[in-house]
């Protein structure tokens, strides 16, 4: 089976297509451009590049948060309109499970974190199993880094750190954590669409999609607009 | 420090721009198209996407083999015309080198193989060691997959095996190897040059570079047609 694969998540953009055999093309940026300028012409580019026929293509794996809110609209609203216009499912992956697969065959906790503003990030805990399946210890949650650090220290194995919230997270980790840990380096430290669709083609064969009008971005958090109308909606006596 | 990685070694053709920090763009394609047709165009695409001015870099890094002769030579061609147009220097990475650095952080020997036709292998034996730093347990060679996995077994622990030499070499390791093995999944088990990045910043920083003028690819066998011409030169009496 072939798929396209789009992380949009967090600073970095990143397509590929694939494979249950290989990565046929991946392409990421990590630059200041936003998402909506940079993802259709990176996968038009990766499809020109490989001739790829997009009528071909089984599905469409996006990750499907937590992240960047905008980031996330981003990334579904290109992978609905793919998926709507090819008549393909989407396959959701989880942000943070996407990018605990960069660390593949990594021993001990592997803790993506991403920067989730308002002193907290997202996150989730994941050890690679026997057969070095992807487990998840801790689903995906919003938190800030103190208790997620504790919550570590009180599983009590090594951990390994990786995500666009570790550089903000540095100085808290480095204070808090009782247990070994290390950062990822930067070539395994970001949303790769390529570790995404490794997981996805699981997922698919799992029968975990869904069709196009089905999905929506899971933000784990209420959006900043949204906290703004409960507030006035308290302050009104609503 | 900010450089170019350029990785054409194998069937993989792969740009990067990367910092000490974080790859700020990388592009790998595996398909069909011969390299003289993808490298430059690709690195001239993230040059654009990331608005590199290229008069900002400050060194070329590249694959410098072993590999595929023609690749080779392309890779190099493609980052000597860059350094000498720049005024940078070229950092030289071992193509096996720069692959097992896909595998950080992972227990036991990793094995990168790659594909040397007439039944060789080109390969290294390599581990992570204390802080996580690459270790050189055998330089890169070329062999029969026979004797390299002898060798492995001879080491005796258990071994990651990746690159494009895997699939013409399954058969032979699952025959021969008397430790416990795994293969790395598709988004780990090919040339990036975002991990070929990371070690070349490193061989810079420890002075690891050289004029354009000076580099050359390594090869470690003799091409077809020198071989050939050997050939004729014995059958000639010469």
């Amino acid at each position: 089976m072939k798929i396209i694969a789009i992380d949009s998540s967090g600073l970095v953009a990143s397509v590929a297509v694939a494979t249950e055999e290989s990565v046929i093309a991946e392409y990421s940026v990590n630059y200041k451009k936003t998402h909506s300028q940079t993802l259709l012409p990176m996968l038009d580019e990766i499809r020109s590049m490989t001739e790829l026929d997009l009528k071909t293509v089984d599905a469409i794996a996006v990750a499907s948060g937590p992240g960047s809110f905008t980031g996330l609209r981003i990334g579904s609203s290109t992978a609905k309109g793919l998926a709507l216009a090819l008549d393909k499912p989407i396959i959701e992956v989880p942000t943070v499970d996407a990018l605990a697969m960069n660390m593949w065959g990594c021993p001990g906790i592997v803790c993506p974190i991403m920067d989730a503003r308002r002193h907290q990030v997202y996150t989730g805990f994941f050890e690679f199993g026997e057969d070095d399946e992807l487990v998840v210890i801790k689903e995906r949650f919003a938190e800030d880094i103190e208790t997620v650090v504790g919550m570590l220290n009180d599983i009590g194995r090594s951990v390994t750190f990786l995500g666009d919230g570790v550089e903000v997270s540095k100085d808290a980790i480095k204070r808090c954590a009782g247990v070994p840990y290390r950062f990822a380096p930067p070539h395994l430290a970001r949303q790769r669409a390529g570790s995404l669709a490794f997981l996805a083609i699981k997922y698919y064969k799992q029968g975990r999609f869904v069709d196009s009008s089905a999905h929506k971005p899971e933000y784990l958090r209420k959006s900043q607009a949204e906290r703004e109308h409960d507030r006035n909606s308290v302050d009104d006596g609503r």
